[in-house]
């Protein structure tokens, strides 16, 4: 008998095809693309409307917690589609026995990246579970933003140049260490950040701006192959212009792990046309959020629906599907 | 030290006090008045917005199952803000080792119950989480409507009547019967039901409609009492007109429930203007969630902030407001 295993929950190829065997259940074209969200006509113009659970152990990491992660992930959400968040909700599922001031620590959190973004929580719920899961609590947040620019993977041809906004992996390593009791864990820390105010200072200076993603499950490696799948063109990667701190790239050797597939939660990565890449580089480096952006990559004819890796040496290596993120409970 | 205990989770004194030390956190004047969801300006209109979180245990029971109590928590949180419910969201939690047929069971459900209601599941999450909690799955489903009439307890006066579209107490009933295995669980079915479209008759048949709510967790004694405790004015019930089916009745005398306590998840509670109450009762009453529909009550000027009930035998005592649901995860 079929039943769910921890990898249907990664940002891999396993929960892709779990995820897209709902869709036969789900009739809207507003679903079809499988985007973070969705948009929809409402009167006059349109909003973005997204959602995410999240279940992260331990409740809190260095760098952030459940309840700053939970308004980055739908603020981010809402960014890369090219919208403006405007207002969550936030639905809390609580284990009995559950400290009050932990809840307290974790409301504070919300309520305070919640102003960081510029976002208001404007509805909510609260369910109580029995004790003896040991989960502690779930927090899911959904969001409505209004549309400032209709983006998509339609837009994107060959010649075009990928940026990433930042250094890749942080988020999932610093998890990892700290639910490990790894010795290094000070110096790794989540970048879970809302990137909202980076988006809209790059949708501003760079009009042709034609695809966005924040690189969470998954990593980069999952970003990168949405996009070779997504439009059947193929990605190429200067692999040593893709920036990873050192503490990131020290555990992942340590661990086997590559960094590229560990989960980024205040990362963008963007496609733009080429001519304007320097242009996008520049808006993105003049975010705090984005001073060490790096153009990584390029959407070539090549092969099609692949991500191909240059390496150091000159060499040339597929870059392989994630087939799950190599972290459970990251997000 | 303070923890969370099962009745936070209920619909009850403790739950409010939970959720009202919430307001602190969340400066939003959107969420003040702690209604089922907010309503928000948004271009040209007004958008209504919700979520809920749904637990129940069992995921299956006579008249409905986890997933047809996330669409219609979330469509009926809407149509009693007075809006038309458009958009869902829908996020799972899922256990490890939950058998994939009981996915799609309640995937089909979701849709089915969707396609009923007339909204579309547009975006959606999934999350793993390690097996051994028992729970199986957790729902969470938000909503986006548009504002067809602005409704509010601002508006309640006394001599207004109020109406209840039919007989309480039957989705609590029908899932503690088959939680607890009780013989007589074949005549107890949830009324799980989207309300949507009884709203809108209403709506469109009574221009004088003031406040609706869907009276869940809590039951009709806990939206009662939200009247009361809203308005500072008096509401009067006779006891006689509140439609309660058999099944129901003797099984809460079984277990010395009071029906009006037990939640509902296809029940509207109605105020409209005293003489508009038989206009409202025969719109209820024309759509076939509303057959059973009574006028059961009347906001007076006595007992300010409290519910009294008008017994059959002519006596008078006050309803108490419930402190949490008689029964966890109900919903």
């Amino acid at each position: 008998m079929d039943t769910i295993g921890m990898d249907h929950g990664g940002g891999g190829l396993k929960a892709r095809g779990l995820v897209e065997g709902f869709l036969r259940y789900f009739p809207s074209p507003y679903l079809r693309p499988l985007d973070d969200g969705a948009v929809l006509p409402l009167g006059e113009g349109s909003i973005a409307f997204t959602t995410d659970t999240h279940v992260v152990a331990p409740l809190f990491f260095p760098g952030g917690d459940i309840g700053r992660l939970a308004v980055c992930g739908t603020v981010n959400d809402l960014a890369v589609m090219g919208a403006r968040p405007l207002f969550l909700s936030c639905a809390l599922v609580l284990e009995e026995g559950l400290e009050e001031k932990v809840l307290e620590r974790v409301l504070s959190s919300i309520s305070r990246t919640a102003e960081e973004a510029g976002v208001e929580v404007v509805t909510g719920d609260t369910k109580v579970v029995e004790r003896g899961t040991g989960f502690g609590m779930f927090v899911n947040t959904a969001g409505v933003g209004t549309v400032l620019r209709e983006l998509g993977l339609g837009k994107v041809s060959p010649r075009d140049r990928i940026l990433v906004s930042g250094p890749v992996g942080e988020h999932g390593m610093a998890v990892l260490a700290v639910r490990e009791g790894l010795e290094f864990e000070g110096e790794l820390r989540s970048d879970c950040a809302p990137v909202n105010g980076l988006v809209e200072a790059l949708l501003k200076a760079c009009p042709s701006v034609k695809f966005l993603r924040d690189p969470t499950r998954g990593g980069l490696a999952g970003t990168l192959w949405e996009v070779a799948r997504g439009t059947s063109l193929g990605v190429k990667v200067w692999e040593e212009r893709v920036p990873v701190r050192e503490p990131v790239r020290g555990l992942c050797e340590l661990l086997g792990i590559d960094p590229f597939y560990s989960a980024n939660e205040g990362k963008v990565v963007a496609v733009v046309a080429g001519e304007e890449a320097e242009v996008a580089l520049s808006a993105l480096r003049a975010h705090p959020l984005g001073e060490k952006a790096e153009v990584v990559g390029e959407v070539v004819e090549e092969h099609p629906g692949q991500v191909m890796l240059e390496t150091k040496v000159g060499g040339r290596r597929l870059l392989e599907l994630p087939v799950g993120d190599p972290l459970p409970r990251i997000c």
